[in-house]
């Protein structure tokens, strides 16, 4: 407060001055409770941008990825994309009797979410590949839309695209409006989130790394062209698997990492050994009743190891319960 | 002139008029004769990015791909990759004696330009996984820096960063201008790419789309967490494969696309599938005396299928030895 009150004089005393300090631009996070967590992104922000300041960094180089599963919206009591293939299989259930027997389809039309869970990100791209060989690419992009206006999760009863985290809208808003090129890197596959975060998160398609199966060019004799999807996974964005994606895709190394689980460790760990200033942060889910409280021993979203070197190294860990005002934007209405 | 002469007539007669018509803008494209190549190109630009025009195509939808080799940038006597790997192989071949006796490398090191022409790129990604296994991204970076600042084009005697044509480079400024995102779709390596793209085209390194082989995650017991690039071709980004990388690496269709070799119809064929308004161009390599005259013969670069192609469907062919006043821009200074 003390400071405070002395910039506060000194902006009184400025004539025309051209920048404010930042706290007279108003709250950019206003979902955040005052504590380390924002402030340590706020000093990351108005460090790398601030014309002058040691830590600036250029604008083509201000790269942020957030893990989206966990880190953008909710993944309990399962990962949306496999409640999404739950859905698929069970539509084609009557078409093939024989899946009742035949695990992953058997797991799938039990409702053995526990089954399911175990089998990671791995076995859900299995499942996903499994039922969506054959689609084009256009037939799968409108089977999520039509998934994602229609389904509601189990709990909320809501579209799933309602359970995104209120302060990640705003960080994200935050840090594009500081010329922050803000992308997902997610173990979640890419044609699943495409077709909407441009829409939910202001994320556009070409800033989306996410696991993805072989798609194929085919010319069929009407000579209109297709991709095809195979039943076989190409890339698993998740674990080691998210800087190589990040590599691939971006080229450059990000100043920004947001994520919620092992699965992001290493991406946080590629962006920590950046030699410019940079921010590695970790959502860890503490509020059951929100939202989900789950760490080291989930089968979903599990945070065991990249909790313990976040601790260790510094990293900014958001307890949500007590760090976020808000979890959802509905809250607000 | 007759239309000039009655619009000139017009301005003078506006006032305070908010949108002048194009051309009092000034020629975005003055390497370009008039003809019919620059006349489609203005056409589709004013056509898409007009407020009112039947034609308009939202700001995030506005994606221009561009091949590399051939079309934003010289590819003869041989791809400028395959000379990098030519020269890393000579610099390593003390060290690999048996090489003299073993393709590829004999090839390489005996200056076999026919027998390296003729493997294609699959050919070059093989040689440059080979001569790169073991270098870490950082490392194999600073190699292709390093090349870039020193060798020098067979014939022109100048780097190779100096026989970009100069009426792509305007191309891609005036689409830039439009609000449209300029990409690389091409056959050479993403990694060979992106150390100059943004100096040199104005293209970042996350609007390059290229072939690319494995690289591994590291965490030696330093700490400092590298990734290994391995002697695996993991994605060959030509023919076929270029709208298979666009889907990947941009998730939308692009609605302009320019390049100039039977490796670019399927990229040509997926931009013309759109059912915006859309553009498909070919560079045509006429002009023996500025450049290189060469198409259906051609080891490297051969247009021939793609020609038929756009004859048929009347995508644009640019004629180099007509259609370009200058070619490269050191013919400006």
């Amino acid at each position: 407060m003390k400071r405070r009150s002395f910039l506060a004089g000194s902006v009184a005393g400025l004539v025309g001055g051209a920048s404010l300090p930042t706290f007279a631009q108003g709250d950019a996070l206003p979902s955040w409770n005052d504590g380390a967590p924002k402030r340590a992104i706020l000093d990351f922000v108005v460090g790398t941008t601030s014309l002058g300041s040691r830590d600036w960094i250029p604008v083509p180089e201000r790269i942020a990825c957030f893990d989206n599963d966990g880190t953008l919206w909710t993944e309990q009591p399962i990962y949306f994309q496999v409640m999404f293939a739950m859905d698929r299989v069970k539509a084609m259930a009557a078409r093939n009797p024989q899946w009742r027997a035949q695990e992953p389809f058997r797991a799938v039309l039990a409702d053995d979410r526990a089954a399911l869970a175990a089998m990671g990100e791995k076995g859900l791209l299995e499942i996903m590949a499994a039922t969506h060989a054959g689609l084009t690419t256009e037939e799968f992009r409108a089977g999520v839309l039509d998934w994602i206006a229609t389904a509601r999760h189990p709990r909320f009863n809501r579209p799933y695209t309602d359970l995104v985290y209120q302060p990640m809208l705003e960080l994200l808003a935050y840090l594009r409006a500081q010329q922050f090129k803000t992308y997902i890197v997610s173990g979640g596959g890419i044609e699943f989130m495409r077709p909407w975060t441009e829409r939910i998160y202001g994320i556009p398609p070409e800033q989306v790394v996410g696991s993805s199966g072989v798609t194929k060019w085919e010319l069929p004799s009407n000579g209109v062209p297709v991709l095809r999807k195979e039943a076989k996974v190409e890339f698993i964005d998740d674990g080691p698997g998210k800087p190589v994606g990040i590599n691939q895709f971006i080229g450059r190394r990000p100043v920004f990492a947001f994520g919620n689980s092992d699965g992001d460790q290493q991406m946080l760990e590629w962006t920590a050994a950046g030699n410019r200033a940079r921010f590695m942060g970790l959502v860890h889910h503490t509020d059951a009743v929100r939202e989900y409280a789950y760490d080291r021993n989930s089968p979903v979203g599990r945070l065991d190891k990249a909790w313990d070197e976040a601790v260790r190294r510094k990293w900014t860990v958001v307890d949500m319960k007590n760090d976020w005002k808000v979890i959802y934007p509905f809250e607000l209405r």
